[in-house]
């Protein structure tokens, strides 16, 4: 056999042999196979496909490459989810922090942000002090503690899917289900969790752009997961618009706290409340509406706020430090219109170039900067009125191109104000 | 504009631009598109396909990517021709030795053997002192005084088809019709010939694998070499089978002296008097069947061996040094039957195999070896007898495969001899 014949058996739409998969994949994973041959049969794949013996295979492959992480010492139920990705998606600091505060164990693994999309981890570094590298030890002592803990991915962690996905990441090679299915599920599986939530998220601003694609990635997602005896549940949600009103790192994190002291309500918090519900139910084993009862009071009570702190304080992070860029400047309205629409992957975008992403794996965040939005779906919007906040490095920052165009606009048809369009 | 948008561009089907195609193919040239994303570009070319519009781009990326041949120095009309390739290839030299004994230029560039295809300019050295390797001038001037000559491809011809044509052939991404055309007309263009008969090859052995795609191609090529103003005639003939009846470096020099000695009338025969016939008819602008006529007519007057024995003298080659290897196998037949076909990529890959072929780019090759093919389709074959023979290195070596399985027979219905089937 050789890559060859891998490549154009699939290039011709057959499916590929497991020996074809362990060859190709374990070949690249060990440097026999070069990134230009795989990435040849990474772009053949998106285009003809897997079937799903393909891809519980690949999942193999790629759980196997790594360590398998041992929850065993964790005493009690571990839940864990996973989002698909988006703009000022901060969910998962939300949802572990009402689900760790009613008794389940949330041992969490999240990674950085690439592109217009953050990261969990550098959210979280934006609170001085706060330590992300924990060892084994440490953080399944600090899961039985505290319930929950976040840490940055091991490079032993499916690291045959963390070498697959760089190379589909600039060989635009990431919009395919199938690689999409294994690279989520092979890093779920090694983290070991006994039950996982997936957040499926579909629109412009997230790699699945329909309901069909979303329906067919929860299938086989949780095909992969009931392979390995894990109990998997997918939640598909619609990520057109920015999720909350922040983006940027140190920015996410002060949303989150007002989130858990219920001073937000918007659609960021409906979903995050609705994910919550869903661990809720698997972990605890109860109804889904005993399960949405239990989420509203721990927020309501404070004990999700108050889990948040103890976790970042564990962790090391001084909440006191916290700090935004003393820079702002205000975005104002070009147009006048009521708000249909908002452009999420070009607010992702200009986040990442006010310093607040990376463009290459090597670039520092800046976590003070970051931009708060101002009107939302459905609200009515006057010229002049200020579309957004930007928090900026230097005072002369000036945007390069008008705002006011991330915003789709209908003209307004009277004066009367509109209703809120957050729905979940 | 990034290499990212190019792939994504393509990979959803989407026309490329000028400047996408300038970034992506000239990028690579020169560097600093690595070569992992052009794979993947490649790969999404292949399965997505390419416009016209992006066809003749990319060809003239590639011609003007090195130098364009100049024969204004040579006298009279110069008329090139390509075959698409296959396995026992030998009629560039029995076609450019008929159409020169008739007064036409042939200013030959051609390549070498990879895999299982042999290359003519590997068949030439296999007589010795034969130079490929003519400076531009001894090149023309030989034209001039001889009528033709056959120089190895210059490193400064295409160069980038020359790159991505590596690349494609590591990949799996050879079999594309734009990509196929463009790499074919980019060399022609630049060789610098007036006129161009192009012998599209369709067939198992071949890389076009039905009468649509040779179609098409043809269609193609012809549209490229209108832009450029040249005349180009295409011919589709079919490659299922081995040509002629030697396969192997000094044994197809044999073969051609024997065609051109009026020695041999196989399909190989035919194929080449036809392609010779639209070389004539472009070059001296007369009707195909006159040009049918002088075809016959230099090879029954020997003026067509004459032509190439001029040449290869001209070329500093003794003919009469040629040798093959003196230690030769039969291969009886285990099967008895009416042969009906026969697999021409499995008899290339026995002459590799022996030794006469290249299975990468450093290999040597062995021009004494290779096989004589003994029974051919339509004949009628009993256990026993001799289908070919092996000439090869050592006198102890054994097939690794029983050869007959290349042969598909049909049992035999009695015992009359069959007609031969060869036809063009």
């Amino acid at each position: 056999m050789t890559m060859m014949d891998v490549i154009n058996k699939k290039r011709l739409g057959q499916e590929l042999s497991e020996e074809d998969l362990e060859f190709s994949f374990l070949g690249y994973f060990r440097g026999t196979v070069p990134d230009y041959q795989m990435s040849a049969l990474l772009m053949a794949i998106c285009l003809k496909g897997m079937t799903d013996e393909e891809v519980l295979k690949v999942t193999d492959l790629m759980i196997h490459s790594g360590e398998v992480l041992d929850l065993s010492g964790v005493d009690g139920v571990t839940v864990d989810k996973h989002s698909t990705g988006g703009v000022g998606d901060k969910t998962t600091l939300i949802v572990s922090s009402i689900v760790a505060s009613l008794g389940i164990k949330v041992p969490k693994m999240s990674g950085r942000g690439l592109g217009h999309t953050g990261g969990t981890i550098d959210k979280l570094e934006s609170i001085p002090g706060f330590r992300t590298d924990l060892n084994r030890e440490d953080f399944i002592r600090q899961v039985n503690q505290v319930g929950f803990a976040i840490i940055g991915q091991t490079p032993h962690l499916a690291p045959l899917d963390k070498k697959v996905y760089a190379l589909r990441d600039v060989t635009g090679t990431v919009e395919s289900i199938p690689l999409i299915a294994s690279s989520i599920m092979s890093k779920k599986i090694a983290s070991g969790a006994d039950k996982i939530v997936l957040d499926v998220k579909v629109g412009k601003g997230a790699l699945l752009k329909t309901q069909e694609e979303a329906l067919e990635i929860s299938r086989l997602m949780k095909k992969i997961g009931e392979h390995y005896g894990k109990e998997v549940d997918t939640m598909i949600t619609y990520m057109d618009i920015p999720l909350g009103t922040s983006i940027g790192n140190a920015l996410e994190i002060l949303e989150v706290m007002k989130i858990l002291s219920n001073e937000e309500n918007n659609y960021l918090v409906a979903l995050s409340k609705a994910l919550a519900a869903k661990m809720v139910q698997l972990g605890l084993g109860i109804s889904i509406e005993d399960a949405h009862h239990r989420v509203e009071e721990s927020l309501k009570t404070g004990k999700a706020y108050q889990k948040f702190m103890e976790m970042v304080e564990a962790q090391g992070g001084n909440i006191g430090g916290l700090r935004v860029s003393a820079y702002t400047k205000d975005v104002l309205s070009t147009k006048a219109g009521h708000i249909v629409d908002m452009d999420a992957y070009r607010f992702g975008k200009l986040s990442l170039e006010l310093g607040g992403g990376r463009k290459t794996k090597e670039d520092k965040i800046d976590p003070k900067v970051g931009i708060v939005l101002k009107k939302k779906i459905g609200d009515d919007v006057k010229v002049g009125d200020v579309l957004c906040t930007l928090y900026v490095k230097e005072p002369e920052y000036e945007p390069k191109e008008d705002i006011t165009d991330y915003y789709t606009m209908k003209k307004l048809s009277g004066s009367k104000k509109q209703e809120n369009l957050d729905t979940i």
